[in-house]
């Protein structure tokens, strides 16, 4: 995909080329406003070898922009949170809002390249998912010859102004040019779907490649405007080792545990998950234990006994209400991806993205293409994070109805419950049966070998959080084995 | 303030401590929910001496308390991104929303320690800040001997699931223990305000000091509840040295420029920004750049033409609208502490904090009380930048009420630009008398010389964004010499 044009001629005069410019920044600030109103987000990533002129590009394209639109953001070297987190985190947590503009000096592309590490595969599911959720993704890739790479870096070189800025790496890269862009070239050919195609831009000459630049992405935006970013659908869909669960009705609730045998088993299983909490941090291994359940099924109890056992530098409780305005305007996977954890770290998600199969699927609040498609990217998301090395738990805590609804009853009639039980829950209730059925299938869909749901027999309280106790235990010794 | 007790005995039994422990614990759950009804935001700190039990202490704080109500936050290592801002820049990040808790495990106290920084004024301005805006601080130092201290490390070290926690820094404080502890003494005697005071908890004895600790807690959130927190209101008020600002009446707006001198001085100017520009990043110098303006004054312009010199990987523009809920939940200042660049970055502000003293003061979206007294808390805000290394400048962009009438029309009878104006904007205008009045008391009070307001004279846009490049030029020259 790197070959140099035949012809080394600039296509525009001087001139002619600067007054083009003019004119395409113009129509650029012109389309931010409209892109505000289609709510569509656009990411426009500079990726090139040394030299090739990312920076001066992106001062080009953001010339007349308003500010309130865009962010640029430099992603050359990874922060040491950006270390402690899988490769593509800092990338999700600068995703843009909708209807505005995130420019990229570099991207995933160079970290994974920098990382020496080779997940094309990582690559493709992350920019389809954005696709999915509407992202228009813009890929530039800025080329020029060797030649005019030594010639570059020598005049910033010579220049005492600006010397420092070429460094060591810098020079070998150039004396690597050869396998350098071999390597990119690589990447480009595997990383370059109908959704979000690489743009190749020659940029030895001083105006023909931001022309170029410029009007791909006027164009490309136009075009979403008009039509919607185009979509990765039709992507062929990943299958995930899926376990056996069965439905719901065929939990056997009956399970309990004397308040005796409780009191010793959760000392037991507190001290051994205290050592191995030390252990996890010590070899730097995330942990995602993830809660979900009927309403008062217990989660903040179980959570509460879990969590007492770990020292509380060590593991984040992150709970999960109703988005924000800024949530919502962002991919739905956002909110957890902000808060996956540092290495050796614990999250335990209290509710988690499965309320998009749940609540957003029943209430309406999200359509049934995108709520069907969720089930993948909750998968691809978890395999993300147990690739990363993360050991991935998901409990549904599983009560029957009639059990909830004496707990509903002793909430509303125990003063400093009260604030515990809404109309919500009530309305909730109602649903038990659809609900079931969602549950039936998330659990069914999303169950994989890495990342698995445990259902935990909920009408017994204390019986519910040994399990929890019990399974987040022998997971972490497995993994420390 | 670190004297040991004199009696060495504990003041508990093993189970009555126990049960006295669990009693508060309860409490402590019962009462967030008050808390957050009361909407008053609570820092608890803990800080003390190597292996003194800080861990161990959190952990019971939070025991009982529901997760979506606290957080905790270790901050005992920097990060690379907090090595890049003012010290205290994390803490102002982390900062609880209204009826919520923050647990810190090692605080702003111990990143001055552990810089060597001896910053005091700092820390009880900081604490001031919070205590005026009705934070609860709530400040722990548990003290240990040298004998109990060794005794612990000892005992870690000889656990081999342990023995790593134990470093030779941590071997090293235990032989400085005298010189360590006389230097906590002094700071803690100077950081001891009667709305922050510490306290000073001997932690040596299993039970004695839980239950100090947890008692403290308790007995500071049910006065904060009954009574609102402490507040620093009456801590003696710091002076800055003043410019004097003449008043806008008296601004000459006469000022012009020919286009051709215009675009000639543009040039060159811009060309002398990049130079400087690329040296600030080299010398790693922060600068903030804050634009304040009437409606349509030409505030976007001016900071399109400055950008446009700029490397975009250099800087940020950052919009100011009305506050979110996440913002107006926290302290004012928090969203523009978020804000602050990294060294050698620049930071624009399209508005700014000062919004405080005029739209928040002019509209009463904020009591007298509060508005008055930010006055002086952005002077010691921009204070704090400046004694970091930051460069700040405030830019006040003036027209006249007629200048304003006709940019108005223009944009309103302009198809393009009729998103720019607004309602608001008609109404803003109604009140130019109030807010001249407003804007002159803030460029009287707020006038610093290390962070001084400069009043662009902007009847004439190509004067202003000239007089706007120029400024900053020269005052990015001063600082490189």
């Amino acid at each position: 995909m790197l070959q140099s044009p035949n012809i080394h001629q600039p296509l525009y005069q001087k001139e002619t080329a600067k007054d083009i410019i003019k004119g395409l920044q113009r129509e650029l600030a012109a389309l931010q406003q409209s892109l505000r109103n289609a709510k569509i987000p656009v990411i426009v990533l500079f990726e090139g070898l040394d030299a090739s002129g990312k920076g001066s590009l992106i001062a080009k394209t953001i010339a007349n922009l308003d500010p309130r639109g865009y962010r640029v953001h430099s992603t050359d070297v990874p922060t040491s949170e950006d270390m402690r987190r899988p490769v593509l985190w800092p990338f999700w947590c600068d995703l843009p809002l909708q209807g505005e503009m995130s420019l990229l000096d570099r991207s995933w592309y160079n970290r994974i390249i920098r990382l020496g590490q080779d997940d094309v595969e990582m690559i493709n599911t992350f920019e389809r998912q954005l696709c999915d959720d509407g992202y228009l993704v813009l890929k530039f890739f800025l080329n020029i010859g060797k030649k005019e790479q030594r010639k570059r870096l020598q005049k910033l070189a010579d220049n005492p102004a600006t010397s420092w800025r070429v460094t060591r790496e810098d020079w070998q890269h150039y004396l690597d040019y050869r396998q350098r862009a071999d390597t990119w070239a690589d990447l480009l050919t595997q990383t370059n779907p109908s959704y979000a195609p690489w743009h190749v831009i020659w940029n030895e000459e001083k105006y023909d490649g931001t022309i170029e630049v410029l009007t791909t992405i006027r164009d490309a935006i136009q075009t979403a405007i008009a039509q919607g970013a185009p979509t990765g659908h039709h992507a062929p869909l990943e299958s995930f080792p899926l376990l056996p669960m069965a439905p719901l009705d065929d939990v056997d609730l009956s399970c309990t545990v004397t308040p005796e045998a409780y009191r010793i088993a959760l000392k037991a299983e507190k001290a051994k998950i205290q050592e191995l909490h030390s252990q996890l941090y010590r070899k730097k291994i995330p942990v995602v234990l993830c809660f979900e359940g009927w309403d008062a099924a217990g989660k903040g109890g179980a959570i509460r006994r879990l969590s007492s056992a770990m020292d509380p530098r060590g593991f984040d409780v992150i709970p999960v209400a109703a988005p924000s305005k800024e949530e919502l305007a962002r991919h739905y996977l956002w909110r957890f991806w902000k808060n996956v954890p540092k290495d050796g770290h614990i999250a335990i998600f209290d509710r988690t993205w499965y309320g998009r199969v749940m609540v957003e699927r029943l209430e309406g609040f999200t359509p049934a293409s995108r709520w069907e498609r969720a089930y993948q990217e909750m998968n691809e998301f978890e395999a993300e994070l147990t690739q990363w090395g993360a050991v991935v738990l998901k409990f549904w805590v599983h009560i029957d109805k009639d059990e909830q609804l004496k707990r509903f009853t002793n909430r509303q009639e125990t003063p400093e419950k009260r604030y515990k039980i809404t109309e919500e829950d009530w309305r909730n209730r109602e649903k038990w049966d659809a609900y079931r059925m969602a549950v039936d299938e998330m659990l069914a869909k999303t169950s994989t070998e890495n990342a698995p749901w445990i259902v935990v027999e909920g009408n017994d309280k204390l019986y519910a959080r040994l399990k929890v106790l019990r399974t987040v235990r022998q997971a972490l010794e497995v993994r420390l084995q």
